[in-house]
């Protein structure tokens, strides 16, 4: 049986050290000058050229960072905006770092009824079940959101918990307007995001979902911009590790991130995208 | 400047005199005979064959339907499965089905945080802006997945406005699963599904969202399976069209898709994908 993905991730996060995810978002007018000098690439309108620059600044990226970090975080968004050719890429760039060895997270924040929901999980999650694809290389774990409830977030366990995956719901996102619904209050005197967060846990710790070290292979994407709700989410999720985006550019407070992690010294993932990470 | 959506939609219902929209939801394994017949194509396994065998399929059922209904879905997901490749296939579905004058519907329920919404919207939505893809032709409109709240949704309203789009943010959804947090009860006694509801009234109705007919370019996705629902969330949201998923297989009753009409009987648009459609 394959390990379990939380292990996977503890085990990285022990070997480099440091609990932390890199998260590559490329764009293209915000790419080095070293990458996009060439004047000829300097035309966002020409889609190949702009697509080489992005791969060969995603490629370079994962072999910088893969001796010293765990994991790496690739939004779809970025590669999807050039279409079936930024699909591939995106794969190409997914085989790359775990050839290097990294944790893989594809941010996709799929999220559709069951047997969409199926389709989804097989391909932005399952090692290909294609005999001419199978060298295709599928990431570790992805993003899901979970709007839709169970039925929607079961395929993904399910593959998770076949192939040694993981994935991480959408619990308290970080954007400035998440509060609209996820902080909305409920009339027991839980937040819409305590709700998510509920279910999550309980879908965290069905059947042979927990692994060695005490935590499941179905984690929560938690907002590390409010100290006071990570420590209730950190609470009604004792056995999900929190991935944590926005740290350095959507201003998260390093201090909050501490707030998620248990008495094991681990609980948290954090995520920088767009920023310098300090340790 | 475009059209706006609502009014191309509705223009269309009125042309084909039918409020209708046909799911394509294409599954291998469920394909008519005379399409997998073929001993080379009955292996799921060969991407290829299953794509070609697919692509024929949707093309297909395009030329057929078109003279008939005013619109068609296509879940994006079902295309994913085949990686690049499927990609390259949905836009070639998309394209089909405008050029024969259906309304284009992509079912992609994206969502995700302000910039990385904007590269969703400009590739899932916008028509392309590389000029070595102008050939491109994306949907008319697509569904989102509005949790994370207002800031991921505003690039796709942009998109629709400048460009006579639409979309279709999720509010009740059909599947079993819905209910576990879309119908929690929040303490002013409202449900998340209709606090979401007036989160898209709100959006619907901003500056040059509303076309002639009283509709905005911005609806939403509600289940047909329970009338008193429906008829609140007609109530909340009294400028949007409604795309109401599950006709047939999902077990929706069509009197309560009579309750989202308007007393101008215009509101919705029923999409069947797994049944046949009856009138």
């Amino acid at each position: 049986m394959a390990r379990n993905f939380a292990d996977s991730l503890l085990a990285a996060i022990g070997e480099k050290r440091v609990p932390a995810c890199v998260g590559i978002d490329p764009v293209y007018a915000r790419l080095p000058s070293e990458i996009n000098e060439d004047p000829a690439l300097n035309d966002e309108t020409d889609s190949e050229a702009a697509l080489d620059a992005i791969r060969e600044f995603c490629l370079q990226t994962i072999r910088i960072i893969a001796p010293m970090v765990p994991a790496v975080k690739l939004n779809i968004a970025f590669f999807e905006r050039y279409y079936d050719e930024g699909i591939a890429t995106y794969y190409e760039v997914v085989e790359e770092a775990a050839n290097r060895g990294l944790i893989v997270i594809g941010d996709v924040k799929r999220g559709d009824i069951g047997n969409t929901a199926e389709m989804y999980a097989r391909s932005a999650l399952g090692d290909p079940d294609f005999s001419d694809l199978d060298d295709r290389v599928a990431p570790d774990a992805v993003t899901v959101n979970g709007y839709l409830g169970s039925d929607g977030v079961q395929p993904f366990i399910d593959v998770a918990r076949n192939e040694g995956k993981g994935l991480f719901v959408l619990v308290r996102t970080s954007n400035p307007s998440a509060a609209e619904l996820q902080d909305a209050r409920l009339e027991d005197g839980r937040t819409v995001c305590e709700l998510m967060g509920q279910h999550v846990e309980q879908w965290a710790t069905t059947d042979e979902m927990i692994g060695d070290a005490g935590y499941s292979c179905l984690g929560a994407v938690v907002s590390g911009s409010d100290r006071e709700q990570i420590m209730k989410l950190r609470a009604i999720m004792p056995h999900c590790l929190f991935l944590v985006p926005g740290w350095g550019a959507q201003d998260v407070d390093p201090e909050n991130v501490k707030a998620c992690f248990k008495s094991d010294s681990r609980g948290p993932v954090p995520s920088a995208s767009r920023t310098a990470m300090k340790f």
